[in-house]
């Protein structure tokens, strides 16, 4: 694809300062673009990159459009209009509707004529799948599952039986959406399973990244709300509820029933356990574990950053002599009476 | 199906306080039941929820009898109960024995006529599949793999040559059994790879969640024994032992050779180290990190939970100043003496 | 195979105290080798077993090669010989070049003849398969997609578009290279998606442990460099570069745009954060988290180890007391002056 600066402009809602008719035909770093390149300055951080660059136009605001040596593109927020610019640039890669003649569709499954099912894929009984949607090699979509308008999904994906997906999705390589929550009854030291009985019901445009898990519900649903995003690695347990537009970032575990509110902000490898609420517009930075419910939005931490090893087995030493030292406080305090 | 409250009871061992004769044929929590439908009450956390429930019966203890508004059904353990219960009225989906035109199987491989072998699945020389084995599409099955009777493979599960698997066992999709053990010798800063030859050991009814990796012994075995149940994304590294009827949460990782004994709680998240012993009967709290072997059983805990992000910012830094905090404290102390 | 101990030796560059004539055909532990097998002394705390062993040789150090009770191989370095006897000893089951005629490559794929392509497996549009690379079952390797000489992908990977891997590599099961990295603009409270535009180039020598998963570059790509070894279930994000020879243990997780050096060494579990530098030669221990660039070569922690749980939650209550703790402190310091 290649556009005029001033197209670009038009199509993002910017202002051209510089050769609105040069044409742009990829995006590139500031550091790296050349010229037919755009590229974009988002964070403040990269500010000294501009002065520097080669880049065919450059999305700034309009405080840094004196700043920019080359042709700017005045934007309100460079970083959404690179993301608009980009799209439009890079037209994703999609099949034309077809069945491959070595997927395995059964009779009962409905396939509207414009999806794509590639190679491998099975489609087991009762299945509908949509209008445009691309299903890549090596998919196993269950029983019964529902995969809505234009959604997406990368090779090797398994989606249980009963499960059902929202349109316009996009879910990565080796996620498995509907296998059994983890639910157990003891019986003299013995674990006797729980029939999971309920679903995954994923709403429009969720992102789930690649080999992520998320579990049907015990009873009732896993429910993922429109707009979430799930970066990959992320285990999501039975009757979690993940509210619309929250992110998350990867290697993150919510344990079962747990219920996080809308626009949340997750960072990696945080731990939730089960059976807590989370209020909406709480961000949680990585590897934190939440171990209570959360009813005021805010940013919430337990991360320990590393230390020189030798420091940080001090620190152990101390933290475990705490009661010790307070004994000593308590003792100077008695005689000071 | 449908059965009675009175057949319902006398299958559980309990005892019917109410309709005998009314139908039941499912199950949903006490604050979604309808009549026609099992409830039951197993978490106190509940109990106000009883006062309303609209269940066709349900299952209490008999302390509780009297508080249920509608039939009760009195048992010892309700959770047990209701665990009978639901495997009863929502019978498990099975196939009927075949092979699929379009798996793929070794002529050397010998699969019992009563296993399902699903499409695309791959059964490599030598592999051998017990009675009522259930394999959906997409497994692959390697070199001399053993299966055990009427174990259930969910889709794209892959086995690696040698790995042998248990009766009644439940592995669920994207679960990798047998891959490298992680482990090199360091040759003038390259690694050189250590062949893997052990294999991967697991038991009768054990559960193995979505995209869980269990490596292959380096020398001899990695073993699972049985019962265990393993949550998703769980990483068990080469020459593991894990007890009988352990049971261990998501995204938990064990390292190699480390040995965890029968019947222990693992939470989610958790992290053991290589070369440990744990005892049987330890329960580990979520996002704990064992370090050192466990001989006493227990609770053992290490995740810090999560502060508002300025207030845990002052805690880390005060754990970094507890060595000056000590001095000002032994400066007082000198004084006094 | 078979072979004296006198070849072996030679082979290894070692020196036989004992029966050079003796055929080895297999490798044990110390304590379970049999007259036969080779088994290794490298770490000291196995160094009673020595005594009982009746392995047929032992590769030792020569200090130790006097308390050997039967033929001992004296060697620099035990463990990094043992790799190189146990590759010997046990080669690797290769398949001899051949397209299985239930592989789907697509005819603008240029597949060398040497290559072997498994049942299932999926070859896209102007892929390029290398000299001598083994594809098992299920793989699905995406447009443009190369992989270099030698390589080997166990079953059920999946490659997306234009990833580029090198040669001699090893991708084990449900491994993902190239999925999406997790970039998204908010345009009111919705997350835009940043289409990533990146690849992921793998160098040569690398090995990828089961169901890791590699997320393309969004502008630029995402670099894992020669001899770089992860272990099972490893999060590498967008961008990030991991430097030569580094190994990470299994459930680690680096965040993009993160650079990390050479000869680095990762315990299992990680976090290494967004946008950092690590420096070459670190070595971070389990369950740390990495919040801050490192320049210094060093061993960093922030690991805590578990407690008997009722004693560690009165350590996280002292944490959170630490505040009026030093306002005591200074209090009585007050006084003193």
């Amino acid at each position: 694809m290649a556009i005029t600066v001033a197209q670009l402009a038009q199509q993002l809602g910017g202002q051209v300062v510089g050769e609105a008719d040069s044409l742009i035909d990829g995006v590139a770093t500031l550091a790296h673009a050349l010229p037919g390149q755009l590229s974009f300055l988002a964070n403040a951080k990269y500010q000294h990159q501009l002065a520097e660059t080669r880049a065919g136009a450059v999305l700034v605001r309009e405080s840094e459009a004196a700043s920019c040596p080359v042709t700017a593109i005045i934007v309100n927020d460079p970083y959404l209009s690179y993301a608009k610019a980009v799209a439009y640039l890079y037209p994703e890669h999609r099949e034309s509707g077809a069945i491959h003649p070595r997927a395995t569709v059964d009779e009962s499954a409905s396939i509207d004529p414009s999806a794509w099912v590639g190679a491998n894929v099975v489609v087991e009984a009762g299945a509908r799948i949509g209008r445009g949607v691309q299903i890549s090699p090596g998919c196993v979509i269950g029983r019964n599952v529902e995969i809505g308008v234009d959604t997406r999904l990368y090779a090797n994906v398994s989606l249980y039986a009963e499960v059902k997906i929202g349109e316009r999705c996009l879910l990565h390589s080796g996620a498995v959406i509907g296998s059994d929550g983890f639910g157990f009854a003891n019986e003299n030291g013995h674990w006797l399973k729980i029939q999971q009985i309920g679903r995954v019901i994923v709403g429009d445009d969720v992102e789930i990244g690649a080999n992520c898990a998320i579990d049907s519900g015990a009873i009732g649903d896993t429910i993922i709300e429109e707009g979430v995003k799930l970066d990959n690695l992320i285990q999501i347990a039975h009757n979690v509820r993940i509210g619309a537009h929250t992110a998350i970032a990867g290697h993150s575990a919510v344990a079962g029933s747990s219920v996080i509110g809308k626009h949340c902000a997750i960072g990696g490898a945080v731990g939730i356990v089960g059976h807590l609420e989370i209020c909406d517009n709480v961000t949680i930075t990585a590897m934190s574990l939440v171990s209570k419910s959360i009813s005021e939005p805010g940013v919430y931490s337990s991360g320990l950053p590393v230390e020189e090893n030798r420091e940080w087995n001090k620190r152990v030493a101390r933290l475990g002599q705490l009661g010790k030292l307070n004994n000593r406080l308590r003792q100077l305090e008695k005689l000071k009476r």
